[in-house]
This record gives C-alpha cells, sequence and structure tokens, in this order.
C-alpha cells in the first residue's frame, strides 16, 4: 500500500512507525476548497495551518495604494498560513487563497503544541522545517537586495520549474518584485 | 547577584534552574574580537553560531559588481552566524564582521544538537528563536516589497532606535535598500 503523503513528507526528515504516524494524523483535518476561496484573512485571527495534499495557493497583501504584493505560493507538500498570526496570536496581516481547487490538511496551534511537547521526533520535524523555511526566505532577502529582475525569474525557474509552469504570468512577476512587462519580454 | 545576561535571554522564553544554566553555559565558548574582525567568512564552512554579550556586528554579502548589501546586524542579546552555512553545512554565502570591539559567546552546531536532544527546554527555545526569526526576515520582506524609502527608515527607527543610533547611516541605508542621499534627506 503507499504510503500516506504526509507520512512520506515527515520521514523525509525522521523516520516513524505506523503506530506514530497513525497517532499524528489523528491530530489533523482535512477541508476542500475551490479556486478563489480563502484560507486565511486578513485582520483575522488564525489558529491553523495547513499542509497541501493537492492544489497551488497564494499568501499576498495590498499595500496602502490597494497594490497587491505576493509573498508566498504553496503546492503539494508545502505548508502554508500567517505564521506571525498563527504563532503570535495577532491577526493576520496577510490572506491566503487557492489559485487552484485545493484538498488541505491542517493542524490547529494547540493540537501542533500538543504533538510537539508528546513527541520529541515532531517537535524536531517542525524545528528543522521551520529552520528550512528560514533559510529559504533570507535566501529571498538576498535576492531581492541583489539580484537583477532577469536573475531572480532565471532562479525561480531553475529552483520550481513546476510552480513556473502553473502560476499566471502576473503574479509570479508580483512575488518576484519585477515589471510584467520584464517577465514578459524573457518568457 | 545579577542573573547571567544568557539566562536572563534564555528565560525570557523558558525558566531554567541554577543546575541547568549551569549545564547549558558548558556548552558555550567565549571569543573577543576586535572592530573589523571576521567572525565568518565567505566561502568557509561556519560550525558556530554566537550570541552577542556586548558589540554590534553586520552580515554583509557582495553582488557581482562588487556592490556590498547588509542582510542583518546584531547587538547585545542577538544571535547571528550565517544560518544557511551553520544548519546544512555547505560554504559560507555571507560574511559577519564587527562595527565595534564585541565580545561574543558561541556554540557549535555539534554542542547546540547535543542540548537540543538532552534539554526539551532547549530544544523549544530554539524553536521559538527560529519562528520568531522567520517572523520578523517575513516582515522585512513584506517592507521591501510594499514600503517606501521613507517608511522603512521610520520602522525602522521605531523598532531598533538603538541601532539607528549606533551604526553609521550608510550601513542603514544598505540594509534597508534605500539610497543614501534618501535617508540624509530625512535625518
Amino acid at each position: 500500500m503507499d504510503k500516506h503523503p504526509l507520512r512520506r513528507h515527515i520521514e523525509e526528515i525522521t523516520t516513524l512507525t505506523d503506530e506514530e504516524f497513525a497517532y499524528i494524523l489523528t491530530h489533523f483535518g482535512t477541508v476542500h476548497r475551490r479556486k478563489h476561496q480563502y484560507i486565511v484573512q486578513e485582520g483575522e485571527y488564525v489558529d491553523r495551518e495547513y499542509w497541501v495534499v493537492k492544489g497551488c495557493l497564494r499568501a499576498s497583501f495590498f499595500d496602502y495604494q490597494g497594490k497587491e504584493h505576493i509573498l508566498q505560493f504553496a503546492m503539494e507538500d508545502w505548508w502554508i498560513t500567517d505564521y506571525e498570526a498563527f504563532n503570535n496570536r495577532v491577526k493576520a496581516k496577510i490572506s491566503v487563497d487557492c489559485l487552484e481547487d485545493c484538498e488541505l490538511l491542517f493542524i490547529t496551534r494547540e493540537n501542533r503544541e500538543k504533538l510537539s511537547a508528546e513527541m520529541h521526533k515532531m517537535e524536531s520535524f517542525w524545528a528543522r522545517k521551520t529552520k528550512l523555511s528560514y533559510i529559504a526566505l533570507q535566501n529571498r532577502v538576498l535576492s531581492l537586495l541583489k539580484d537583477t529582475a532577469k536573475e531572480r525569474c532565471e532562479k525561480l525557474q531553475a529552483q520550481y520549474p513546476k510552480l513556473f509552469q502553473r502560476i499566471p504570468k502576473k503574479m509570479i512577476a508580483s512575488y518576484l518584485g519585477v515589471a510584467r512587462e520584464t517577465l514578459s519580454r524573457l518568457y
């Protein structure tokens, strides 16, 4: 029998017994959302972190002039929420909506804290994931500070070719902080 | 007797007994570095994370045209290293040098892993610190994408007034990704 995709994902970092995974899974819920629906809305409290089984989402926010900026995308195997709202119990600054019909697993803050306290493996798993996310974000800051528009596009395409094919180019441009015309000239 | 500054720092997140802190401290070493000296150099492996007892540092890197960009500053109570190099055992992409004479505590990757495995409190402490760093960095990305030069300056000044007084303005400008002239016009 094929392994559950979440088990495969966790086992990239740590191994689990059948019993351990079954127990972990009892702490997750499943939701289905259609394209255009929101899972996190600006101004609301957020007590769930989502893991993408199927589909594609974006985290975005509006600046004072009403211009939209994209902070993050998520596809299969990625985690997404407003982490500041989720971790610090403050209202969301960003929104997360579905770019396709989505199947998601979610864990509440309470269940995540419970699992971390009960299972050292899961605390280590989340610690490792947070470190990797921090490194990825740091590389994004480096790229925003030093790379040209062309270099940013090339790096994203090399790193996430599927994302590049799947997401409308105007959203890619917003994510990279480049003009849509620049991206159109390149692709 | 005054508490050790590192104990005060850890106890912002979790409480420690005298014995626990004494044991933790045996895993740290002390170094003194003069202004202009490096603690992390681009292209080298990094097996230490530093905690600032006294002084001020910057993490920076050069782009292809040799222009310098500043990724992070650190002052008393802050942690600093090249986290990608430290966590993923790859060569450093950035350099960290002292902007003042510095007194630093450091922990090796090996000792950090050992302490995390032995003391659940320390694993939770580092997990929490990593989450907070991630959130701070995410807010920096939001700011780089949406805020004007003036807004970025004002936010940094409001959030870290000491940093703003202590660091040369041209470095502040580099960190914020704004022209030095813009900053000079404002301050």
